[in-house]
């Protein structure tokens, strides 16, 4: 049985979760993968207590790696994208495959090193970038290939889902649901990443040039973060049979990709508006197939692993094959690519929106708020309106409206706070069908 | 840009499917292939108004295509196994690579067909067999590489899906809801093959080969059906929190591999419980990943063209690849397959039991009942009673039991209905928390 020589980069949660999990299933990975695959070098600023390194070559300059001639593939888990960048670089330079997790490398400079991975006839797979454990990429890049695919919607930030899910069964406001997260591990001590959707955005970015065939666009996705969701909103939208999660969506339009990360009201009904706690689910919609929906752990050591081991896998097998032999990196083949271009502006997407309007009750506000709506061609689907709390004077007004364009809420948003009878801002929540 | 020659035998559903979507996707799949993937030729003993062939070159002789050189890859969508498992053979002696969608040709004799197409040196593709759309095969076998896989749980008939979703969301009878899915298309005249749980056994069983590494094992899956379900099963399942679900189950013990096909209930809460109408779910448990699911449409013309392509272009991609750098056939390489015998019989499976006894209100009943379980090892760990109805002189009892052996428990099963006191036979349905 041929070896394959494999070459770690950082040893850090996914990092021993893929050495241990190479270690322990190593006869499997062998029998499925027909060759024997072996870890030659490690590269690691320090060891890690939660693996045993002790029969490995450590060392502590990573480039070392990125040039040792004995390494067939290396597999950066490091993190960042500065040296993560430039080693990359180099193992591409001398010729070897790249097995990354990193999310926000491949989606900020993947395509650079796409380019430069083609010119070498080497690959990069990024299954593990998004979405953990499950084979989200795969399933886009080779799974639905007959399809065109038109939307794809993720829940793809563990720490973002378990707070809102916490928001909502247990009445927990964002605070104490993030501190919450914050003592079990699942958030950063500083969770900007997670909760303002930056993660989700890099995710997203790299979903999207695979499923819709266009260059990495991360600078061109809208970003809008949960810190801002109160648990009335969670309340009022279980009462209209919805639940709110944190989606990365892009879909494709006549008039160009939408790519948007917000909080969102989803029918409950939905199987992916029970996706709770910290997991992750992906719904893709292709024109042949219909929806099909990914769903698993988003994040973890082993989680991850398993899908840094699933494309070491795939470059073992296909090492000496013509570089048209493998799938694309990017979905399609160089040259057929769709181009930046096509993103839309946030102001020109449509969709339905949730919005919560507390207003002294006097009669009237309803019938101005109604006209407002209507005059930018938006109209009211549906309605509560609760007695005002005890010590309120507000009556909070929550209605869905009809899809609209962007552009044309903001401004009856404008119009209604600018109402004498309205104190507090507008809140207002995408609302996705998912049909 | 090369060219890659289909020939497509069979133009019903699924070849009508195909040839649609590949006719109108041509032009993505052709980028995410890197080839032309060009159909030439069809055979068919007739047209389908479905679809335009008139430029095609279709022959009545589906045999032609088999032995035609032009052909680089052979599609079977003929169904059955006797013509379509002499044409599979015969394309593979000319040295054809093979996809198919053919469940029952692949579960029963895959073994031998695997065998041959190994001989010749080419590969045959089967996502299409199990799930329709959904990329199952390729997530089994590429995805979860990494894992030793525990368990799956698949609702992997969308026939029966419909009829349980019926009867519970409608309050129909099995034989109401079953006119209703013949009457929508859903479901044939003879229901057999899909009430019975024979399609789910032949989908089972391919998943199963995957995931355990195994032969296919086709006459050791335990098969029962969904005809003896009533309606007030289904409430009683949901007073305890659970819905019951055609399950096929496969998993790892100790002892063997368990497989079977059965009615199961399982907590409300698991997400594949809410998998609804003719949609179609796999839950997989892998020792990395943990638990990931898989949904989509399990048939249908379009959603199983998808899953055809997907395999046709992964064929034409390593169309002259060496066979070890393709995936496995049978998801490891020849030699490593584990054994036929692992395979335990139902009788050794260990799960947990609902349990529906009609009793005369006795006072004594229940305590016999409880010994009698308890004498088998057996807890019971849910009880509910019912007044009987109107004019009915019997009480339902319902009950739900800890893990037990099956034998153990069906010796219980036959001393509860010697009682004098029971009168009908005792309704039993398997239990699966799938945690």
């Amino acid at each position: 049985m041929p070896t394959v020589r494999i070459g770690i980069c950082g040893l850090g949660t996914v990092g021993s979760g893929t050495v241990n999990v190479m270690a322990r299933n190593c006869e499997e990975i062998a029998a499925r993968c027909g060759r024997k695959v072996e870890i030659v070098q490690i590269g690691a600023r320090r060891d890690n207590p939660d693996c045993d390194t002790s029969h490995l070559d450590v060392t502590r300059e990573i480039f070392e790696v990125a040039n040792n001639p004995d390494v067939d593939v290396l597999v950066e888990l490091i993190g960042g994208t500065t040296v993560a960048r430039e080693l990359v670089l180099t193992a591409i330079a001398n010729g070897k495959h790249v097995v990354t997790a990193n999310k926000a490398l491949i989606a900020e400079y993947g395509n650079e090193l796409f380019a430069a991975a083609a010119e070498q006839g080497v690959t990069i797979a990024y299954e593990a970038a998004v979405a953990g454990g499950i084979p989200i990429i795969k399933s886009l890049r080779e799974g639905l290939v007959g399809n065109r695919i038109q939307w794809l919607a993720g829940i793809i930030n563990g720490t973002g889902n378990y707070i809102l899910t916490e928001m909502r069964e247990k009445g927990r406001s964002f605070q104490e649901a993030l501190s919450q997260a914050q003592a079990l591990g699942y958030a950063e001590a500083d969770p900007t990443f997670d909760v303002e959707g930056i993660d989700a955005a890099h995710k997203l970015v790299i979903m999207a040039s695979l499923a819709f065939g266009m260059p990495l666009a991360f600078d061109k996705v809208y970003t809008e973060g949960i810190s801002g969701i109160a648990r009335e909103d969670i309340q009022y939208a279980d009462e209209l049979g919805y639940r709110i999660k944190h989606l990365g969506i892009a879909r494709r339009t006549e008039d160009g990709v939408e790519l948007r990360v917000h909080p969102t009201l989803i029918p409950q009904r939905r199987l992916i508006a029970n996706v709770n706690g910290v997991m992750n689910a992906v719904l893709v919609y292709g024109d042949a197939v219909g929806p099909t929906l990914y769903y698993g752990a988003g994040a973890g050591a082993e989680a991850t692993a398993s899908a840094v081991i699933a494309d070491i896998v795939d470059v073992a097998r296909t090492l000496n094959v013509r570089p048209d032999q493998r799938v694309p990196l990017a979905g399609v083949t160089q040259g057929s690519q769709g181009n930046l271009d096509d993103v839309l502006p946030m102001s020109e997407t449509k969709t339905s929106y949730y919005m919560r309007i507390s207003a002294h009750d006097k009669p009237g506000v309803m019938s101005q708020v109604a006209k407002i709506c209507s005059d930018q061609g938006i109209s009211i689907e549906a309605l509560i309106q609760h007695e005002p709390a005890e010590d309120e004077e507000l009556v909070p007004v929550v209605l869905l409206t009809s899809r609209a364009r962007e552009s044309q809420l903001q401004e009856a948003v404008n119009q209604i706070e600018a109402l004498d009878t309205i104190q507090a801002p507008v809140v207002r929540i995408r609302v996705e069908s998912l049909g």
